[in-house]
């Protein structure tokens, strides 16, 4: 397995130089994931919105005819749906406060790595100009050989030949001076570059770890309130199984029926001060008032007495 | 069971007017279910439109440091949830015409209904204007016989008093004639009342089995969609899990390493040119040539030869 105590070496030595950004960067990713959690966060809170809407869209559609009752099951799952998608809203902005807490003790944590890998640093540069430096003194050195080695060659005076020599034997000093201070410089260098990309390495361990943990906390969430809309979803499918053609026509008998009564029986219903009047006030005797009353019947072809609808 | 037969009777006789009402409210809430299902739809386009947003923001998210190719799990998870909303938004409109389809063969059949239950309106208009008629004549012929009485019991002239027995007879005719008339309206307004609330009872029953089957329809499609949210969610925790902060670190290390080569050794290096001139440009032999290389050797404390990594 390919780890930074190994992989951030290197002709140019700028491994700590990645490692260090990297870490800087896990800060980005924090700050990009509260980011993400919170677009996450208003898109569920408009879609509850908009759903809180639709509910109050099923509560004004018409309460005339059979299918009225029908809306009342689609508001209620319809209430039941949005008030899932605020509860995700709900769950994910405490998410969000548990991210920003995490990126804040994060800024801290760097800031004390900063100061701990500062050496590491240090023998980065030392590394990195003593490098040059030796590159510059080899040079020189040649230089310095190949001219004292021209003129002894072209046959210059004793003179000439000695300031070269003296000057090829200074540019000899410097050269192994910088061998030697390289060879000090590396090996400082790679004990603290070891150090130090294992505590980076330790560091985005702990950091993807971290974050891993937030996006389960993440999917769990989602999951959760999933699984909620799952059952809203199941109770309508149960209610609007309950709500029978049936059991809406009788609904619909029952409250707005206009009566269980048929149009009754009408039979004519005679004057009684007329009758009053022909047994009583016009001193019929009992006998002349029956048969009055005979005439009327037959006359009329119905028994008096029958009860009318408007009585 | 309270049924449309039984329950639609009543001293106004308004029952059809009622039934008649509910029938043309069926094709009302089949409008108001279109609705419903057209602002669900949009709600979960818009909803579509802001997850594939939301994508891109994860694709957009810093592409540096171990985390970055977490964002690519968000990104594709964010927009499969993307599509499955659209999926529903294409299936709802799918839906949409189906219910737009069944309102228009709605509208047919109501005035198909309208014409075959003409007869019953009739019959409806009839009985109304009947028991009005049968009422004044009624009252009429109370009046008149009251009327006819007075003046026999003041002592009337006998030419008064036959004036008021044409008219008794006159208004005792006519309450005979609404009678008869109104058993008839009876008879023919409860036979055809009768046929019709049936048939209003079958209309509403097959409306509602209808409206039930677009609302299975629509709930089906909500929960096929549910599962499929499901199944994103599922895969995103699994490629979550498989994407242990470990294989992040080795990714990380892989890409963005700077190398594996530490830093080498470093030792001097000799002239050659120097070195060549002492063996040959300078006619020394074997034996003085090993003792220069000898002495070179040992005033620089090392060994020729050592590759140096700046060559």
């Amino acid at each position: 397995m390919a780890s930074f105590v190994e992989s951030f070496w290197g002709e140019r030595n700028n491994g700590f130089d990645v490692l260090y950004h990297n870490m800087k960067h896990g800060h980005l990713s924090t700050k990009d994931l509260a980011d993400f959690i919170r677009e996450r966060a208003a898109i569920e809170e408009a879609y509850s919105r908009s759903m809180t809407k639709l509910a109050k869209s099923a509560s004004n559609y018409t309460q005339l005819g059979t299918f009225a009752p029908v809306w009342d099951v689609f508001k209620i799952s319809t209430e039941k749906v949005a008030s899932c998608h605020l509860e995700l809203v709900r769950k994910l902005q405490e998410l969000i406060k548990e991210v920003q807490k995490y990126g804040d003790e994060q800024i801290k944590a760097h800031k004390k790595t900063k100061e701990e890998v500062s050496g590491t640093l240090e023998a980065v540069q030392n590394i990195q100009s003593i490098i040059q430096a030796l590159q510059k003194s080899k040079e020189n050195y040649n230089t310095k050989c190949v001219e004292q080695e021209r003129l002894k060659k072209e046959g210059a005076t004793q003179r000439e030949i000695d300031k070269a020599s003296i000057k090829s034997k200074k540019a000899t000093d410097t050269y192994k001076l910088y061998v030697e201070k390289y060879a000090a410089a590396k090996s400082d260098f790679e004990k603290k570059m070891t150090e130090t990309a294992q505590k980076f390495q330790d560091i985005e361990e702990m950091h993807l770890l971290h974050m891993k943990e937030i996006v389960e906390s993440l999917s769990n969430t989602v999951k959760e309130i999933h699984l909620q809309i799952g059952q809203v979803h199941e109770e309508f499918i149960n209610n609007m199984a309950n709500t029978t053609a049936e059991s809406l026509i009788q609904k619909f008998a029952e409250s707005k029926g206009t009566g269980k009564e048929r149009p009754g029986n009408v039979q004519m219903q005679i004057q009684l001060t007329f009758l009053t009047l022909m047994t009583k006030g016009t001193v019929l005797n009992q006998k002349q008032a029956r048969i009055s009353f005979f005439l009327l019947q037959k006359y009329w072809g119905r028994i008096v007495g029958g009860r009318g609808v408007w009585g």
